[in-house]
């Protein structure tokens, strides 16, 4: 199973907390790690999913490996610049949100679009009325019940 | 000067009124409309520009031009499923929302991402708290102003 | 109708010659010429085909339309890489190439691949002993003749 | 290091044995293994590998994870189509190419496209006229000496 951890590349340290546990989380699980590969939330989750052992995949908007974070494990180095973000919810099973700006609305909303399910923890709130779908963002209070909740809905 | 108008590919018969008035409007101020190229929003945006005289252009998800709405003058094929919604507002100057659910939303999300300006008509409104940047959705009260908004914004 | 033309965007004077022509026949034969849309080759075509009137679309792999050469009148700015090459040949009914490196190496590939006819002016040879399919590049003599042939087989 | 096999969906037993014995070789070498993550030489490289104990990705042109072959540890789902050619190559430090059609062209093209080392097994053989760069695909006799090549190209 594939979680994915979105969240911004640069976030305070409360939230790169909350990442950081909800990457460990994923590990304990057993379930791989994927994000956008860069800093800020993006990090704090990979740093702590490969503390824990598990495996960590970044899948990077520019063309250069290098560019990931020290602990992705495997870069995957896209070149397409914004369109990464489809690729990183497509693989996914399920999404973690933490806290995040509008690249990460993006992958919510593309998350959403093709049904896969996203947990929020102290991300966007999105009104109901242009929900069409019954899919929406739920929120959680903490990382173990973020991914405790990823886990079970992506394997309905 | 190339503007895109994103909405439902199913939507209700006045964002449809809504959508056909901003695609006349953007055809008569003589700029390129570029939208998804399926239905709904799209399909009513194409309509009114075509009206006008203006060029219509169709990002298709799939691979096959003959999804386009016939209102589409040029379709263009991507085969690259939702990654084509990055591509229509990389490719805009400025983006005109009506209505919309999820997929429109990744539209507004990729577009504040990388600074386009980006007009709502009775579409999704978000929270500033997670927009680091200043950029957010201005809210339009009718089509004409949409566009008006749209293009002065793109040209600054 | 949509006609791509590719081939390297550097280029000798006798393959621009080649490819304005070809631009040229692409714009009086009432199809839509598509491109790279950047120098060499792919700005020689547009050149041609907006001198007959044509209309000139230029699917661009950065982010800013004004990569595009001045006679793309629909510069699509996609922000891919050279991902940008695989919407070049899924839009077109049929590829004209002219000369080329491996970027118009990649073209080919993709569109024999999905089974879109591919005309040959100086271009890339191909061993058939990996061609499974029946499909191969159509050795042309003249950019008339190349452009008859793609519309021809475009049609079938 | 990131080693990239690219071959047919569907392929001789003979290529297949070939590209089992590149994947083994891989993994034995500790670089992980990126693939299409679909059949033929993609799942032959894949089994090779995990045999070993490898680590296997797969990008996949879809959007189901489940389309990954049994041998693909870690399979990334893009929905993008044939652009997910130019991801695999764009991930790799170095490509090995086995046999191959036209999907395999293609990969081989972006590859040699953006500077990365191709080392080829009974594959494609691409004239040099149209190489501008001096970068070709480089012949080699055995899954081991391709391997090894890629590796070695891979660390310059």
């Amino acid at each position: 199973m594939i979680i994915a951890v979105v969240g911004s590349g640069t976030a305070s340290d409360e939230l790169c907390a909350l990442a950081e546990e909800v990457g460990r989380e994923v590990a304990r699980q057993g379930a791989v790690l994927i994000t956008g590969g860069l800093g800020g939330v993006m990090a704090a989750a990979s740093r702590g999913a490969q503390e824990e052992g598990g495996i960590t995949v970044g899948i990077l908007p520019g063309t250069d490996p290098k560019d990931a974070n020290p602990w992705v494990e495997i870069p995957i180095a896209t070149g397409m610049g914004q369109a990464r973000n489809v690729i990183i919810v497509t693989a996914a099973h399920a999404v973690v949100a933490v806290g995040g700006e509008y690249g990460t609305l993006s992958e919510i909303a593309h998350a959403l679009k093709i049904g896969k399910p996203v947990i929020g923890l102290r991300t966007w709130v999105l009104a109901k009325e242009f929900a069409e779908q019954d899919e929406n963002i739920i929120a959680a209070f903490s990382p173990i019940e973020a991914v405790n909740m990823a886990i079970a809905l992506a394997k309905e």
